[in-house]
């Protein structure tokens, strides 16, 4: 499969260096790729992610292009951009190479521009998964893996135990597809929670705050949430 | 000790008999007394929950009052009120007979006046442990035990395995007292989460979303958050 991953930063990477070793065609998109691998600083928010070109040199099966052009090569689509920024870059890959492609919304819109802790932005009455959805009805969007570290997202024996990852999103056979990807990343079947609609991704996305506590108070961000009885009763 | 339990719901009613069966003296607090104990339908929200009065019947050793009255007994003070009727309540009990106290918050704001999903007010940049807090600074506010079903609340042991109930506040003694307590409804001590100051309580407020969604899909509410991955690492 030809995946583009939308966003170069940690989660980017994360998924994209995935998706290759699982023998998959893997674009990332940036907004501008001449400026992204010219950067000799750190990249992102977190001060221990490598430049993009150091990363480029370690994975050279990984393309890089312009958010459109990603986009339109992408059989699935991995929305891997901060959630305050994703429905402007979503617009720049442009609708057209949206429609009938699978959409995977990992993002979160947390805007900590207030300082901390940061707000949701939507939240409550809505989500970004709804907005994305919404503004882009063509896509088949699926909210997933947005409430964890991005190393458990494709690791998930990173945390010893059971623990879940949720589905959100409107489209079954959209769902039955990733549903299939995660467990190619090594998620058991029976931790792939299937919530609903994709009005339940405001539920998932609203996790975040209590998990961004947790990883302060922890220390460490290898955990995940698991829903203890959630297995059938006997 | 001395509990005044401030509502006379399930949630109440689960918090009165458990806190009786430890020994403790139980008041629960109501807006009229006469009035709760004439009631022949169905209480609250719940179809399935008795008359007041043929639950009181049972529990012989669960006293009645107003708020005001119900509070001024109490040692330690539990808010099972609805969410978002919550400060009305507790201005009922007034300020004076909150000061000094632990006051236990169990509440959710969430609001179903707009159909299904409901939607948490305040949520996001605040919360309802913080609004209390804020209104009645003498009482000494920890929010626990509210991302999860009253019957689990008090009997943990309902979900098989391991599972988490947080703790957030700003006074330490209360959040220590309420921790002895939840060890004696038979939390074990490291399945109790301690995560900070009040301000946390946004955090917690907010898994109320995913938990409803939860207990629609599962059609159960025997299930709790567990935190896989919470104990240090070695």
């Amino acid at each position: 499969m030809r995946y583009a991953v939308l966003g170069t930063g940690a989660v980017g990477r994360t998924l994209a260096e995935r998706l290759l070793s699982l023998g998959h065609d893997v674009v990332l998109g940036t907004r501008d790729p001449a400026a992204t691998l010219a950067r000799t600083g750190p990249a992102g928010s977190g001060a221990q992610v490598e430049p993009y070109a150091a990363w480029q040199a370690g994975h050279p099966r990984a393309g890089l292009a312009a958010f459109a052009e990603a986009a339109r090569s992408g059989e699935v689509l991995v929305n891997a951009t901060g959630g305050r920024v994703s429905i402007e870059v979503l617009t720049a890959a442009g609708a057209g190479h949206l429609d009938g492609k699978v959409l995977i919304d990992l993002a979160n819109p947390l805007d900590f521009s207030g300082g901390w802790p940061p707000v949701l932005d939507p939240a409550n009455s809505d989500s970004l998964g709804e907005l994305i959805q919404r503004t882009f009805p063509g896509a088949r969007v699926v909210k997933t893996l947005n409430t964890m570290n991005c190393a458990v997202m494709v690791d998930p024996a990173r945390v010893p135990g059971d623990h879940h990852v949720f589905l959100s999103g409107d489209d079954e056979d959209a769902k039955s597809s990733v549903r299939e990807l995660l467990q190619s990343f090594g998620w058991p079947p029976d931790c792939i929670l299937d919530l609903g609609g994709i009005q339940t991704a405001r539920g998932v996305e609203m996790l975040l705050p209590v998990w961004l506590t947790l990883m302060g108070r922890l220390g460490h961000a290898d955990f995940n949430f698991h829903i203890q009885g959630a297995r059938p009763r006997a």
